[in-house]
Order: C-alpha cells, then structure tokens, then sequence
C-alpha cells in the first residue's frame, strides 16, 4: 500500500480524489489540508464522504513526507511552492493548470503573465494517458488535464492518427459544460436561479484549453468555444472539422476501433437507433470513461467528431488516478473500474 | 378586431398562440381546433390559460370561416388538406415546416420524400419578417419559422449584410436546444429522468433546418449540429466562421447597430462584464426578443457570431404573431411587447 | 399617472416590481436606488428588462419626492430609517419582514431581537388583500408579505372562514420552496452544484413565517416547515389537518367557490384527472395568481390543503402592486392580468 | 459465486440490480429477461452497463433455474405467475408491490382488488432488514420495499423503539420525491418540459405505501401525502409529530444513536450548521444509504423526524441486495459498501 496526501481538498476535484482513494486497491488517504477548513471533517465538506471513521483537514504545514502528493489547489497556487510540494512525497501530480503546458511562452500567451518556475514546465508530463502513457508511466512529476481539452483531445485523437485531421485543418470544439467545472465557491452568476436553464457563452473564443488541445494534437488552429449548460458535469465536445477523404462508415468504424483497441476507459459509441446514439456525459456520471463517436454527412464533406467525459472524472481526478496507477506500476484501471449511476 | 382560430391547438405553439392573442389589442380568439381533446377545457391541456371563461377544443369541422387561420399542426398535417385551410380564412398562417421551402427539389432532400402540394410552396411567403419583411406584409399566407433556423439566420444576417460573410463561406451552426423543441408528446428518450442534465447530440448532421438557413441566407455550406440540454426553452446558436477580413470592436458595433437600428426584436447583447455580456435565452423566457452579439479573437481570425431565441416565441408563434401583424397592417410589436420573466 | 421609486432595487423582488410598474397602466417607474450599482445601467442586472431607453440605477440620496416609494431592502434595512422613508413618499409599501407583524413581542420571539421602530408596526397594513382589502384600501403604509406564509395563508382561509379550522386546530404546512426565495445573494449552499436537485430541510421547525400564519389566520398551532428544491420559483404549500366534521366535495367545492368568488388573484384547481389536478406553482410563473385546492380522505378525517404561489409575486412584489393599487383606488387586478409562461 | 437471474429487466430498478450484482463479490448475473427487449444489448437501454463484454435481454422462458431470482417486473406481474418463478430459483426477490403486505384485507383495501394469491402473501418477508432482519435472514422469499414507505418507517423506528411515538400517534409523512419513481416509461406528464420545477401533489392523501408503514411500525394513523419535485432520485420524508414528552437534543441524540448503532446502512445526520445539517437524498446517489436527523421546537412540543434515501437504491434496488445479503449468509454489506457522487 501507498500512501496519497492531497494539498487543497477542499474542492470538488478533491472529494473525487478522496472517493477514489478510499475505493482504490492499493492506496490509502493521509492527509487532506485546507487551510480554511483544517479541523473541521471531511464529511462537512463533502458530504458523499460521510461514511466510516470521521477524517479532518489539517493544515498544510500537517502533511507529512510521503509516497505521493496530489496537489488540488487553485490554479496558480501549486506553483508557488512547487520545491516545497516535490520535497513532500516521492510522485507529485497536481490538478491545477499550472505546468500543463511545456512552454512557457503558450503559457504567457495563454494566461497572460510569466510562468513563476518555468524550469518545472519540461519535469512535469502531462497526464493524458491516452495520448502520452508512456511519458507518465514512472514519471515522477505528473500535470493533471484540463476538462474541456480532454474532451476535445479524445474527440480529435483517432482522426489525427487516422491521418484525416492533418495539423493546418481547422477544428472547432464546441464544448457544453456542466456547473461543477467553475468549482465550488461563492459567486452570484453560478446561483441557482442564474444558472438553472442557462446556454451561456462564456468562452466563445480565447478559452486557455485550446493551448492545451493544439499541445496535444499537434494542429495549429483549434478553434474553441464554451457553452455553460444545465448540467452539474459533464463536458460534451462536438468538434466540427470538414474533410477531403472520402470516408465512409467502415472506415471510420475501423479508425476508432484502432484507436480504443488497449484503451481501458475509451469507448465507441455510435447506435443507429434509440436514445443513446451518441456520447452523452449524463451517461457516465462518475466514471473514468470517455465515450467517443463521429457523425459523418458525405454529401456536405463533414466529419463531426463527438467525445463525452465526467469533467471532474476523466476531465481531473479519473486521469489524475489513472495517471497515478501508471507511475506507481499498478494495474491502470485500478480503483476505477466501477459503473456509473443511471439515471441521475 | 379580427378573429383568429387555431388549428391543431393541443401542442405548445398553440398554447403560446393562445396567450399571444388572449393579449392582443386587436385580435379575438375564436376557435381552437383538436380532434382529440374537442370537448375538454384549454386550460386543462394549457394550464396558463386558467383564467377567465373557460373555452373548449371543437372539432376541426366546427371551425367557421373567419379572418385568419393559424395552423399549428403536426408536420406533414397541413399540407395534407391545404386547400380546405386556405378556404377556412382570409389569411393563413401555418407554422409547420410544411411550406417553409421554396423548392420542391430541397424539400425533398431534406423530408426524403416529394412534396404533396408543391404548387403551394410558392404561394406561402417565410414568415421571417427580418428576412423578408416586404414580403409578409400585405401576404395571405404566409409560413413559420423553424426554431433552429431562426437563430441561425438571425446569428448570422448582420454579417451576410456586410458582407463578411459570403455565400461560398463554411458556416459551422452549433445550437443548443431546450426540451419544448420536441413537443408534447410522451416519448421514453424525453422523460424527466432520461433527459435531465443530458448533452445529447440529437443531430450532430442533417437537420432539415439547414435548408432553410440555407434559403434565407443565400449561403451554400451551412454546417448546423443541435445538441439537446436541459432546459424546456430555449434556442441557442453559437455560429462559428472564419473571415479573411481585419475586422475590430468599433465596426463590428456598426455593423450590428445598422442591423437592428429598425428592428422591434433583435437586440445586441454585448457587454463587457457580469454574467450576461453574451445572448442567452433564459433571459428571454416568454417574449419574442431575439438577441444577438459576437466574440472575436483576431489572433485566430475567428468571429463567433451568437443568437439567442425563446424556441417557442421568436422561434414559433412570436414570429407568427408578429408576421400578423404585418399581413393586417398593425403595429408590428402589436400583443408582443411585454417584458420576460427573471430568473425562472 | 403616479410616479414610484424603489429603494433597494438590485435583487429579485426588485426586478419584478419594475417589470410590473411597466407594464401598469397608471404607474411611471420614477427611480431606482442601489448603493452598490448606483450608475449602472438596470438591465445589467435585471436581464429581462434590457429592452427600451436604458435606465440607471442611482444612490438611495438621489430618490426624489414622489408619490409611491416602495422598499425592496434586505431584512432589517428598512425599519432603520423608516422615517427617511416615509418622508419621500405620499404612500409607501416596504417588502421586507420589519413591519409585517402587529406585535413587538412577537417579532422579538421570532426574530430574536426587539423591534428597532415598535411604533411603526401598528401604521403599517399587512399586505394581503385576501385577507386584509378593507384596511389596505387607501392605506398610506402596507408591508409586503412572506412567501411560504402567503401559500399557507391562502390554503388555510377558505377553512377559517367555513369553521373547519379553528383557532386550536393543530395544522401542518409543509411548504417547497424555489431557489429565488434565497435571493440573488453569492453563497456556496446556493451554488448551482449545490442547490440542483436537493431536498433540503432549510427549516424544519422554527420558520419566521409561521407567526404571519398566526397572526393572519388567528390559529393557534401553526407547524410550518421549508423545503428547499429544485426549482427557481415557487412556493408550494402542503397543510395537512384533521377534521372532526364529516365533509364531502359538495360541501367542500361550495366552501372554495365562496372563498374564491370576489377574488380577482385566487382560483381553485381541483380536477378529476390529467397532470394539473392540483395547484401547482410551475403553472403560475410570472403571475400574481395563487391556486388553491384541497384532498379529503374521508375514511382518514384527513383534508390537506393545498395552496400554489409564485414566490417572487403573489408571494412578494405581485401582492405589492395588488395592495398598491388598492391603496390608490385603482381596479385592484390593474397591471396583474396577464397570463403566465407554459412551458418553462 | 452465486448465480442471480432478473426477470423483468428493463427498468430503473433492473438497472439497479444489474450494476449491483456486477459490483458484488460473490454473486454472478446469469440472465436478465424482458418481453420487448430480448435480443438487444442491456447497454442499449441501461447506458451505465457499456463496459465488458455484451450481454443481450432473453426471453422470459429462457432463464435456467438457479440459485436467486429477482422479480423487476411492473405490479401485478409476478403474483401472475408466482408458482412458475418460485419453481425458478432457490430463493425469490420479488420487487413490485405484490407481496409487501401480510393481510389480503389490507391488500384489497389500498389496492382495490382482492389479491390473485393471497397464500403467498403469508410467505413472503419484508425485505427492510432495519426492521425485519432476524426474518429475512435465511428467508426463501423476500419481498422489495416501497421507496415511501421506507423514507417514512426509518425515520419513524428510531421513535417508535424509543416510545415518543406510539400506535396511537397520528404522524403526517410529507415525502419529496424523484421522477424516477415513475418508471422508465413514456407519459406526457413525465416529459421534460411537463416535469421540470415541478411541485406536483400527486397523492395528497391515498398513497399507498401509508399501508406498508403501518404494517412496519404498526401505528394507526399514519397520513402519507407525496409531492413530484425535480430531481431524478430521492425520497425525502418529511414526518411531522407532536409529542407530549418532555425532549432534549442529548435524549434525541441517544435515541437516535441507540438505532443506528448496528445498523450497517443507516446513519445520523444532524449537525449544527453548513448546508448538510439535514439528511438529504442529493448527498445519497447511487448508495444504499439512508440518513436520518430530526428537528425539535421545545415550544410546540414538535418533532419532525426527517429520513433520505435514494429511492432506487435502498428504496427498491439497494434493499434487496442487502436483503439478498441476509437470505444467502453474506455479510450485510457485500457490494453495498461504495462511496456515493458527489456533486451530481
């Protein structure tokens, strides 16, 4: 058994973790800090946690040296500390946007401000396993994903490696998001009586996940809008490219085929009929999954490229967890092979 | 005052219909037809209408000759018995996607089968009075809109207009629709439980509201792809283009401003800061505003244009009413200048 | 025409009064004072209202004379200088909680600490015409309303009045609640991940509300609890009673239709079949309407009442502009006789 | 390993029971039946079951006997053919509401007609292990629970045990309940934009599951109003009490403590403030859970008992595992044990 603190567990992201950690093989939960909340129990924060012996937050400061640290704290804060944090366990993963990116000029580009420890960006892998499980496997230093460029990765990846999106195609990932992706603190837009029934747009252009996509894929020209829905998670990417091949059915079946044939949390999902034709992320509520699938309009030469996930899942703790199985030589669905809830 | 009958009124363009013209200085609703509730109350099919007399179903045959008719029957009903409905009034309105197509050719493209009337087609004017205002007015019949279509064509009017958008331009439609758009009627895919929360790309290619986008705009490559959320209204185009141009705030404000200079529904929204600097339609629940607004990112030479609609109002019977409105010669705001609810 | 200003006009109570004060036919909404907003355009903040000449908020200080000013504060904000107040207007309506209750003791027990201005309390009017028209007619000061005591009130009367419940009869109002009775306030319990879909006992014993039950109905024994779920309007009152009297729908329609019958806000919703058997706020968005009904189980001497409002109107600013209209001889259903949203 | 075969499988709670026999250390799931399903993929109408291998609906006729045969079939079906399911397996769970009651007197009463095999009814235990665990261990037929019925009776035991409340007692159980209770098929009152925000009365007085609660607690008076709100899971039962005892919280917290104490399922929940001082079936989804709390006003001599559950899980699905637990000797909570989704 390892052991995993988490620094900043405050979050949502944070009681995904602990939820993982508890249900994982061969993890145990430490420590948990928030500054804020040190000395009040876990429960009272995460309510879904209420079971078995009450745990408390402690301070930062309480976290012992261990076997990993997983690091959920707003973006900005990790990198702070980032000495302090890689001086407090042997594997570090942290959650947060701050070495997800290899370069520091994307990054000022991006998030409109120097990188603080530029040096970490290149020690850090990010930890997409699907596009780079090789890099995080025995990585000692892990960059959690950004949710709505996992979605869209995982949407682009097989036609990239198809040879169908070519890096000078233009994409446009549409992303509807769900609420929990704006995290869990206080703010008037994300009340109720806001928020219930909205189709904002509150990133039609100049999202920051698009730096993460064209990292990624490789392609120049991603082109990303946000839609906030009614929905507590969930990332949908509906990525619009057009195509010259002339593709058909077959074909593409063989292309995603190819692409989820040793992908433990990748699935197709393309139906003729029925409800569940598509990806849908109400349908993999707190999984690890990422449901993919395309629809194809000869006539017009289009291709749209559909990919479903759990934002706080697959798009945060799921591949952070995944990632971590990777580094640590466990099996890489370990603690993450549970269904999903339905309905909900 | 004239009188308005309603054919096909179990369906929620005829409750909205009901509304419009129970608040309409100059309109008398006379008969509202449904073969199967004739003879039950309005108000227990459309519990708004609870107030004052209660009014009941008649039997298609029961409805007299009057001035207009408003047909708001299943798709493929109207054009089914068109001559006997041009026969019941003066002027028809019919909201089906029955006439909204000039073309026999396109219509069967996108229906996949031959029009039933086609010499009809021509005789039936779009009921789009910001495309084709000098047409409705003085019109005897006169077409609804498609929701979807609506917003699109609103989306991207303002930039056809200027000319940053050309016919030969790849226009990408990517909308998000409420619940309403699929009717009353009890289906398992649209229960509560199976369609709350949900992000489901009902059709990711191939809707027929392509073509009448197609039509209004004059455009050649309109790409539309609608994605089912969770709201019950609500239209939301988020119309993503590519411009060669150099294009900034300032003409971009000219542009929309020339566009809705004499518009008495289209509205920019654009602001700078808070929650609703986009279009959005829950803050146009009840009411037959169509707002519109942009985000450009020059970087990418990308301009996203947005259009937000009440599916039921400017997309169904607000557009009808306001194409009445021009086809009697009233104020074109007549019965449709109330304000919307905030929140709901 | 008759000039109104509001004080405190930045949350959701405000927002409907100017939409009511708009659409009235003989109010002209004069000024809107925010401190926090002062300068900012209204439909920044109330995005229903973006239509027409923009409007600003101003400071409290900026509030001219005028003939109507009503108080939209937060609790306790208004009996702090209710003599500033009183002094800017001919008539004023205060829709907080500081002047709804008759008694100093009463607010003491209920509110935890002595009444500020006891001399106040016997000058204001309750607001509820239902049960209190003859002293709010030209009434100079009327306090609005609580929502959940409104619902519970508007149950309760027509029983009064018919001496099925009496003054020791022991009731239970189970009330639901919406979201925006909350209001527009940033709090992470409010949060849309929070706050979707909860069943929430914010107050299973010890509402405030209950003493305006008491104090409007004369009972006894009023047990009230709130349920918050999901739904961003609303208030649903469910009050369950035993009866010793042996009662039968003849009797008990005859009870309501007497209640009901000069009623221009109250109607009785009791049918035999469909989905709308019973009152039900979703049915009422946006209008000044209360429903009411009833369902005995004579084998249990069982008889619930049941009472359906929407929180923001007939529970806050829809019985403001009632009692206002009362208090300036106006017909009492002036600017309240539109019809509601369906669906939403 | 044993073997578990579902008839009737195409619904919420087959779904239920399929995720939980996958997740379950020692039971396999043999075969699942559905009339209208056979030959189609359980994932095509269970989306949550994609991952694994496949496995396809059969017709009823097709399912082998073996060890435990749970019945998810609609009321009225299983007592059809009760002696063809018990000959199937060693042990029977029958879900539906079939067998819940001992008397055909009552049976006939709630039901209104008489039982088709009232022998069976003496044969069947009720499967609430929480009140009934020394009869369902080892039992050969076991009967589901009433998701009402058992929100109402774990918050009523803790008193019942404790003498607060006694058969005499009237008790008023207002539960909040879920669209899923609904079942999984088409109605136009359960369509999404029909059940959306609702607060809809839909058994004030009369439900059914009121004769389930006085079997279990055996009370005389128990008065069972249920109210739709808008959430997909959960029952939430409100039971309001007035007591003649003199409380204190330090008794209440013993009484309640004294219950769950060998409880594997049900905790407390009552804590001083933040969001979750109550139970709430939010906090529960997906678990088989129940949380109880209580609130007490001193001054009122009131007590409201307050119970959460996820109405498919310890409500129907849940229940019977744990059930099924007891029947076949394994520990209660083998593969019950899991942390719920939080937020969702």
């Amino acid at each position: 058994m390892l052991n995993v603190s988490i620094a900043g567990g405050s979050g949502y992201v944070g009681g995904e973790l602990m939820r993982l950690i508890d249900g994982h093989p061969t993890l145990t939960l430490k420590s948990v800090s928030s500054e804020r909340l040190a000395g009040r129990f876990l429960h009272q924060q995460h309510p879904h946690l209420r079971s078995g012996e009450p745990r408390k937050f402690v301070k930062m400061e309480d976290i012992d040296k261990g076997d990993i640290l997983i690091l959920a704290l707003p973006h900005g804060e990790a990198v702070k500390n980032i000495d302090l944090f890689t001086g407090l366990a042997e594997r570090v993963i942290d959650c947060s946007a701050d070495f997800r990116l290899d370069s520091p000029d994307v990054y000022k580009e991006y998030y409109g401000h120097d990188h603080v420890a530029p040096d970490w960006l290149q020690r850090f892998r990010y930890g997409l396993p699907e596009s780079n499980r090789k890099y995080v496997r025995d990585a000692r230093y892990v960059s959690g994903v950004g949710c709505n460029a996992t979605a869209t990765n995982l949407a682009l990846l097989p036609l990239i490696r198809a040879g169908i999106v070519t890096p000078t195609t233009h994409v446009v990932a549409d992303i509807k998001a769900g609420s929990s992706e704006s995290g869990k603190s206080a703010t008037t837009s994300g009340q109720h009586a806001e928020r219930a029934q909205v189709m904002r747009s509150y990133a039609p252009t100049g999202h920051r996940h698009a730096a993460e996509v064209e990292q990624v894929t490789g392609l120049n020209n991603v082109h990303m809008s946000i839609t906030a829905v009614d929905a507590v998670r969930g990332a949908m990417a509906t990525v619009h490219t057009l195509v010259d091949l002339d593709l058909d059915e077959r074909s593409l079946w063989g292309i995603y085929r190819d692409f989820v044939a040793d992908e433990p949390f990748v699935r197709i999902v393309h139906e003729r009929g029925g409800a569940h034709r598509h990806p849908d992320p109400k349908t993999l509520l707190g999984t690890n999954f990422a449901d993919i699938g395309w629809s194809y309009d000869k006539n017009k030469g289009r291709l749209v490229a559909l990919a479903a996930i759990d934002n706080l899942m697959k798009g945060a703790a799921g591949s952070a967890i995944q990632s971590l199985n990777l580094m640590c030589g466990f099996e890489e669905d370990a603690g993450l092979g549970f269904t999903g809830i339905w309905p909900h």
